[in-house]
């Protein structure tokens, strides 16, 4: 049987990680940073309530950034524009970039992979033949269709978001990679019922940024209670395939920013958190 | 049996940690050092006594950072906005944050869970089950009542502070998630022990950081002698939790800089370490 | 059997990856601007058209870099000339170089080696004789020239470029140089029948960088559908020779920019990405 | 028997790495240079000569830093005093932190401490009752009377240091805090023997740092011929205890720079190194 | 046996890497640079031909660098003159440190101690007596007699440099430091063999840098062919001291630039690389 699980791919995204430049913003005239904020929140106000693909921003907690821009689109090539319309902003010169991520929003198909190619060999179907080829590209069209709101997410309206990267380990004797898909199967199934346990709690998209990023998925939480992402994360981290096939990256932890509470923020005054 | 011990949540805390552009700061006049002075002495001593959370500033060695100003507060929002806050100061041009630390308050139950699971195992109680769930519950509930002094601690009173993030290893060999709840349990009491033989000179605050932060826990200890840290944590080292298990993140180690002594620091006047 | 199979080299290749100084760059006025795109555009575009060496212009997506600059040139000395030439631009003041990558187009025939070594120990020839190296350099001499095309390719002409650098793994139970050749040269071929599922699709350019950088080789992808350098290396992911002996380093993904286009590009202008 | 050796703990200890900004140290004038020269050569000579607890200035080799500022210090409170008062000199403003390192003076006693453990445990003394802890006290008390010279050393009155933190390795399979202390205390002796061959040409200094800094042990060597240096380590890299258990951070090399030989050093005016 | 092998040490060694500040160096009129030029010429020039101990300029390909100034010195002292006087050029406000490397010039005897250890305890000499003290002293100053070319190397005549640090593993089952000599000396041998196939074409100079930097070796190999190093060290990867034991830190690939050239470079005006 082979290894590699059907993979459907939808939105193209973009993590940007800011750094304010407070003493840099501080020092121009009020003038000057009303002109600026008006920009800002104009620019990002468009981009927040764009339906062919939006962006949202969030106020991170602690050094890593003060400002995260979450950006979902149709393709690299609308995700580029966008990174150079946030830099054409006159406010960047007040952003310093501290780090970023590049994905695509990705749904893993272990389920209906094992039993596609189960019923295809049971055919008699050779794999890589054209036949299998076929079947393979009919039943990723099928599942994408059905599948098109998950793979072209609108923003989640949640007021905490918790973003991280990981790998699945390739260690000398802990190998994800070399494990038998069905095993993998099981241990993705196992993992995805502690996840339905939340449900309704938290909404998470996964994102696949192997051959964008530096890490295999970009996965975002988005719940309205933040400790429920420590919760969940907590409990994942006993199943079998957390305990010893994950790596994680870096957390982020953040807070939902409207485009129109923008202007407070960069005030220092106590803008509201949440929806737009 | 399960493999998740029961966590009770408490504070958000946040550490920062800057260095102070010293060069910048003295090459402003004395009358400008004096407002900026002011201004940070009135609303970090306001944070200082607030008794809804409160922060502390603490004078740094070596060159990880000058200042660490840690913040006890009730949930993100309100830590968000005392980051905010500081942003907001005019000292913050002259500080320059080299990391940070996020995460909240908390209490692991072994021994409360492993008692709870066996006894609703005997009683034949289906584990994730709505009536197990609500065994759960009720006992996290009871706890968290019990315990809320703990989890929403005041500043400790002492002249020190050692701050560090730890992981449990999840090596190919020593996985501290895949040791049964059991044995887990009995390497906690062991470790336990030897923090109760330091009861009295070291007080230790445990925050939980998955989701949060790059590292799973933070551990902040408060004494008066700084020779207690030493010695406790190289004890510690030598327990089997700690020995095989442990994995450390960087150390810092600072004094106690009482806001009311602030501006003395900020002038390289020999400021009374201590408390406020 | 020897260990090592025969390698090919051919045009040296530099990666040049640049964040943009955008605040600087807005700074000045337009007339200055001018210039200075005028400037670029036409050292860039005669470097993007020269048939003895050719460069290339990609916009990337993420922190990493705004702008990537691809040189293939016939030795190294050419190499540092258009790297001086890049830094003799008025534009490179508005360049951070942030990362880079020196290699050298590489062939590795694992299975000619394996052919030949076979055929002249079957001969009689002995090892690290003359005649020996004679064979070696006669073979390697008639494939270089047949293999000239692909040894110093002109820059492949897809709208889409993947980089990244990897490393055959050296672990202590799994060490790639510590394999029998015969065994390598079987998980090459998996790995290439893979790479060949791929054709038409994908343009693939491995260059070696042992001895001139701190990975082994470096991999150009370039495609017109970027979905398709995830498929393909997550498929890949699950060979032998990747699975259990491949390191990756980090991964670049940018947009080709054509010199004619740079000039919007600097501007915020949307620029028709593409070729030139 | 329990595991862990007694230790005794003297000095505080501060290295403070700094690389000197000689392009703004050069655009000041010679005025402004000979007024801030003269501070420097008064407060790091005064600091030099302190009996209380001295400092002392070195000229490192290398990018990791020009200037190394050793402080030996009764306590941090002391510690973090001389570091301010680094701060407050107008030197500073040319002095950029690379690096640091925070520690205190340590003995550990293997030896003393397994006779001691053997002997109360003869005497059938129960580990950690009251009497044990007597035990260890009096006996922690006797040596670190005897041994208050090299708790609290002066400055060693060499010409070269060489400096570098350890950890004591904690792998899966070679795990030195999993080791019985017997033959933790083997391995050290046989360590020492090495160290014992090189007396009278190197002199020693370890800090202990676990709770202050990000390894665990500080390790100071002076000679008057560096040589005698990567002797010595080479050696000792093939001995058990550190052959299997070291586990070696960044290496310092410097020359002694008496501060009445600095302004020279300033003036780029060949100084002459060694003892003040 | 005892297990570390004679070495023989001889120049100090110093790598210094700088980054050009080319964006400020455009900036200052071009009389100032005239200056600038004339006095780097100068005295660099008068050490690239200096017989007590000489430097040389390198014009480095990728980010990790643009100039690379190579130092060989009798001792530290007049290496930290070297790196001085380097700091004190009005050029060097134009000179980013990136990094460096610090080491000495060693020759490593497994050969010769293996048979003198062989023949020692033949004659019964008892290991660290007195008598096999002043054997190993005897030895010792012999080779270092007939060796010293080798050990104060002058600069090699070539175009191209490359230059990396390295280690031996000191890993849980594969740790270099436990074999015993005789093997260490085998497999050093073959490893030799294989340098020795490239004799002519190469020219290897290998330092020690235990207690002195954070590699044990660098290792500096010179060539006018570049594509030598790449063939050279990938074929040194299968031998079994490579494959197994050799952990390699970055590299840096570089031309050689005479100082009567350095003018031109200065001016992005094609340099003649090669000897002075």
């Amino acid at each position: 049987m082979p290894p590699h699980p059907l993979t459907l791919d939808g939105s193209a995204v973009l993590h940007q990680m800011f750094r304010m430049r407070w003493a840099a913003w501080r020092s121009i005239d009020r003038s000057q940073r009303a002109t600026i904020k008006e920009e800002a929140r104009e620019v990002l106000g468009s981009m927040e309530r764009d339906p062919r693909g939006d962006s949202a921003l969030f106020s991170t907690i602690g050094h890593k950034g003060d400002l995260l821009i979450l950006h979902f689109r149709r393709d690299f090539e609308q995700l580029n524009r966008a990174e150079l319309a946030v830099s054409a902003l006159r406010l960047s010169e007040f952003l310093e970039p501290t780090t970023s991520y590049v994905s695509v929003v990705e749904l893993g198909l272990y389920d209906s992979t094992v039993k596609l190619y189960e019923a295809m060999l049971d055919e008699g179907v050779v794999p890589d033949s054209d036949e299998w080829k076929a079947g393979l590209r009919a039943r990723t069209d099928e599942q994408a269709a059905a599948m098109a709101p998950r793979l072209y997410p609108a923003m989640p309206p949640h007021k905490y978001l918790c973003f991280y990267p990981m790998d699945k380990k390739r260690g000398e004797q802990r190998n994800w990679y070399s494990v038998a898909i069905e095993d993998r199967r099981r241990m993705m199934r196992e993992h995805g019922l502690i996840g339905r346990r939340f449900a309704g709690r938290v909404k998470q998209i996964i994102s696949g940024s192997i051959g964008f990023d530096d890490w295999e998925w970009g996965v975002d939480l988005f719940a309205d209670d933040p400790l429920v992402f420590k919760q969940l994360i907590y409990e994942m981290r006993f199943d079998e395939a957390s305990a010893v096939y994950a790596l994680f990256g870096p957390f982020y932890i953040s807070l939902r920013l409207p485009a129109s509470e923008f202007g407070k923020w960069l005030d220092f005054d106590a803008p509201a958190f949440g929806l737009p």
